[in-house]
């Protein structure tokens, strides 16, 4: 074993736990590895550097994003940069080794999203009307949900889809809520609408189609209120994470982690759901992580199955949709509970969590 | 209501269940429309014409599989042809509601894969000596298993890695499996080493990479084994019930399905477990179904929850890899079960299909 | 032949042009049926039924939007729905069959984008100072750029990377166009920062993370300024023409597509270029289709090839990073082409597109 | 800048080229890291360890494919192994830096593939008679054609799709060739079919769906026969030249890469064409690597446009379908070109390479 030696100090700067190996070319010169060098130590960093005939390697020590700015890809010589450290900080459980339990709504309505717990979500795709809306929370609160969302603005692929009620929709949301004592969610598109959506929500979503909008999750991250952040269709548990770390960069860490589809080549179901991505979310990250089975799939018969399996394999919740009239509904009506497929799911939500061995009875549970 | 009216007796082609619609583009003529008339009354089958001024729509009666080799899309003025009824038949649900068990081994061992169970499949990637091979079958057995999985021949990805121990490997693994009393499952990679394996196993395997390979799924099929037929990684549910297909054509329809994830963007896992695969090719079809997700996930600490997800999801059994020592294995041995994970999967396996309301036991337990 | 009799004047609405198909369930009912018959006929459409013993079959006529709206797929006995007509229409070349031009900035500065023509678009990926604006449009246009692109606001992955200048970045480039004649586009990623843009930039870029932020789509479309659209990473040619049909459905039909690269498994590249898109949007939409190679890539080396590939696929344009000192540049740097390639691209683009039969020659030349 | 000094005369054993890199976990103990440096050293390697407080790094100094067999991920308190050097070593260009010609047939009919040339390779997808053969063979003549392949067996996805003419294609192809005086290429899909191929085929092409397929690469490698290996619809770049190592290491390196498309979400064309794979794959080995626009795309319409693409972007050959009759074709009839198109692929192969400063004129002209 040949041991590094520490002649210069550098153990004392690796305690900052951020390190880069940049892998130079076989034919790079002694000006290529002068070149990285120079650049890293111009920015604040250190360097290591092994020198073979074929290959050179160069470890940097110091603040990991300010060498990642460098693009020392761009530079002669060098074939490979290799990152040791996690690019988000905030969100990572390597700082933060506890998970975190978020906490939605206030005063009676305060509802706990977290390790040790089953949180059901549910409510209908859109907010339609006051009757559908809570008719809608009715049947989730039966369900066992504790949580009720709905949308007043829905960001939809066909400019001649139903957009949403707007302001009109979160005000019925909101009754709907205080009418079945559950704090509410709603999803926000766009910026401007942020401030009146966190008037009348207790928990805002960020969309998949938004997940990478760095101004809405600003906005959002600004109101104070938890945020559900939805996985985009195409986005890395990484990229997720890096999102989530732009919301907790404005100071803002009640943010809810929701897996909901990614795209594949399959076109069986809308999307596929990834349901490792929340064991491994969970890994990399305090942060909960609860799933989505109703837009995931996009298809009624799947939604039973697959929140069975998000509940197994150690989601802090679901999130499901929920319609009185399916048939009719203005948004996603295929993908929307009802009747008998209702009841399995409340009959998954009650005995599943306990035959997993959480410890925690379900804050979802009727109260009285 | 525009009732479709039958004068010359058009309903009963369409009892024959297949129909094939073709779209014409905008700009077609009648001339367009005449030719795929013509080719497809040539090739014996019936057509009904929709003639609008912007589009006319051609349905197609008869032997849809006769007409897809029509090539209709090739002709001009063609826009679209969308096949109604499904391309594959003897694997199909349509034709055959109930879904079938497959039964592994003989005599003593013998084994039902199949509705109403949970049958567990453990072993090592692969065989590597007989002591090797003998204490992970315990392994196995201890966990719950009543398959033993193993591997003579491996597919890797490079030919500087461990190709397995061929005929040796399927003694050692018989003689492993008759040591436990459990029937054994070995991959085969090469159409030329089939007949051998299926001498010494009592089911063959064809992998991922595999499992468009005609000539390998037609010599498995010759053997009259039951087959554990792994989706590709790339493969839709479709293509992989047309591999299926291809087996049941020879006559042998002891075919079981095995879920082991899809490539997708998602760097973090090897594959992306597709656990919604499950109920969509169980509704699909009536072949059992079931998932690896040693393989799928490639990574240890994810083998458990995914397991279990497995099993919520409902899937028919799932395949794991044993190692009695995973850090010297010769094979993928960071997905390797043992200690605390194995405990915890057999307690998995024990209590959560009862929990689900499975009604049969497993046929997985130690029977005494 | 059986020909589709018209005694209801069927005919006559089929030349709305919009159809549907609907394929009820083997086990489908009459009640079923009539079900989806009660429904699309509430909403003002007219059905014909091809009953079959194993199979029935409903086709639709009218509005198909509205019939998607009606989610048929959620109805008992439902097996499918076929959408046989295009859901977007106002960039669709179906109801415009002539390939569109679009004119970006104005009186001396006003170059056109469209068929027979090669436009070559350049800049640096960021506005970092007026110095590197100045000199990186200079070397735009002695590349044979005739528009000049540069980022004010990026869109980033990470919260600690450079995220642009915002407003004094916009003034920046907007006297750098000024200086070397060129028109200038610029990425806006937050609706609330449109207004401002739009006084300062000829043409406004949508990135790929905001194809479907209908917001922005929406804010963009409303300065009546030119669109240049990014398709998403993920998303399909048929959802980046619904984003563009969501700008067009507020007046504004100036939009340019610019394919930059889809998410898939291979990771050597950022993304991988889909070349192909370009023939298949251009034959699909009447819009012109550009190609960014340096963000598809995300390697120098490559961006010339790609460059080259894009002019013989017959992309309209060309949009490229270029940076007076890559390796000092703060966004993207490993991408933006100096020197010889620069000299390689000014080469290609003034002979390529000759080459190719391009009858005009391209806007891009210097004009003496 | 802090050098790493040598006392113990490690860059020696860099000079042998292989590293690895081993990151610790943060909580990983000093008895981890002995382990890891025990693994390593009994496999007959040595280590270099920098020990910080959050994180030790162990550099590995050997055979890194002996290390990569070791599975050090396995072993607790690791937390990343990144590989430095490429895992094929025979088809890789850094060992072998100047780029490859493979030479195809024999005698007067010996054709080259590789740099600074642009070879057409064409002719129909399935041998279906000899008269189909014969007059395709004279279309990809006529079209610039110099090596004509056609498909004895075919990989079908279903059971009931033409399955090719076997023995008797390869007769009819092998006289098709010398009546119009190219040397031919045949696809195997089953190693228990390679000797009898080789006897009447110049060069043996590896499908998509076989690319992973040792059985088959071996097989065909011994054969000594110059191969046309395609890339798996789902194969990485490094999958792709791990399998050329494969058929490499078995002492045959006259193997040709053949793009034909890769697997995405998209669902226009059949594969996505994956261009850019092309200069990517040139870069990391020594061996030709030609396009097949006919199988990417699927479509005719796109075939040219692709052709023209691969040229522009440094393709050494193009592979088409061509067919006297598509309408007839038994086997994708939609992608094989003819008439009008067949002269526009002429007309770019004659012109577009020299347009592009090849310095060769193509192999693929008549001679007369």
């Amino acid at each position: 074993m040949t041991s590094f030696p520490d002649p210069d100090g550098v153990v004392p700067l690796l305690r900052r736990g951020t390190v880069m190996v940049v892998v130079m070319a076989p034919g790079a010169t002694p000006e290529d590895v002068a070149r990285v060098v120079a650049r890293v130590e111009a920015a604040g960093g250190e360097t290591f550097v092994s020198t073979g005939v074929s290959r050179t390697i160069i470890g940097l020590v110091g603040d990991v994003d300010a060498f990642w700015q460098l693009d020392l890809r761009a530079l002669p010589g060098v074939a490979a940069v290799h990152r040791i450290s996690d690019p988000y900080k905030l969100v990572s459980r390597q700082h933060h080794p506890e998970r975190s339990t978020v906490w939605v709504g206030s005063g009676e309505r305060r509802v706990p999203l977290g390790p040790g717990r089953f949180t059901l979500i549910a409510g209908p795709c859109a907010v339609e009307s006051a009757e559908q809306a809570l008719e809608a929370a009715h049947i989730a609160r039966s369900a066992g949900a504790s949580l009720l969302r709905a949308g007043a603005w829905k960001q939809r692929t066909s400019p001649y889809a139903f957009p949403g009620l707007g302001v009109t929709g979160l005000e019925i949301l909101a009754r709907a809520g205080e009418a079945t004592g559950m704090p509410v969610v709603t999803e926000v598109v766009d910026p401007r609408d942020v401030p009146v959506a966190a008037e009348h929500a207790d928990m805002l979503q960020v969309g998949s189609a938004s997940m990478a909008s760095v101004g809405l999750l600003q906005a959002v991250a600004e109101t104070g209120r938890p945020v559900l952040l939805e996985r985009g269709h195409t986005a890395t548990v990484e990229e997720w994470l890096m999102a989530a770390e732009h919301i907790a960069q404005r100071g803002n860490l009640d943010i809810v982690l929701c897996e909901r589809g990614i795209r594949t080549f399959e076109p069986t179901t809308r999307t596929t759901p990834d349901l490792v991505a929340v064991p491994v979310a969970q890994a990399a990250s305090h942060l909960p992580v609860v799933v989505d089975p109703s837009h995931a799939a996009g298809r009624r018969d799947l939604v039973v199955p697959l929140a069975r399996a998000a509940i197994a394999v150690g989601a802090d919740g679901v999130a499901v949709d929920v319609h009185p009239h399916p048939e009719d509904a203005l948004c996603h009506g295929p993908q929307a509970l009802h009747g008998a497929e209702l009841r399995e799911l409340a009959r998954a939500v009650r005995r599943l969590p306990a035959a997993l061995g959480r410890q925690d009875t379900p804050a979802a549970y009727p109260r009285s």
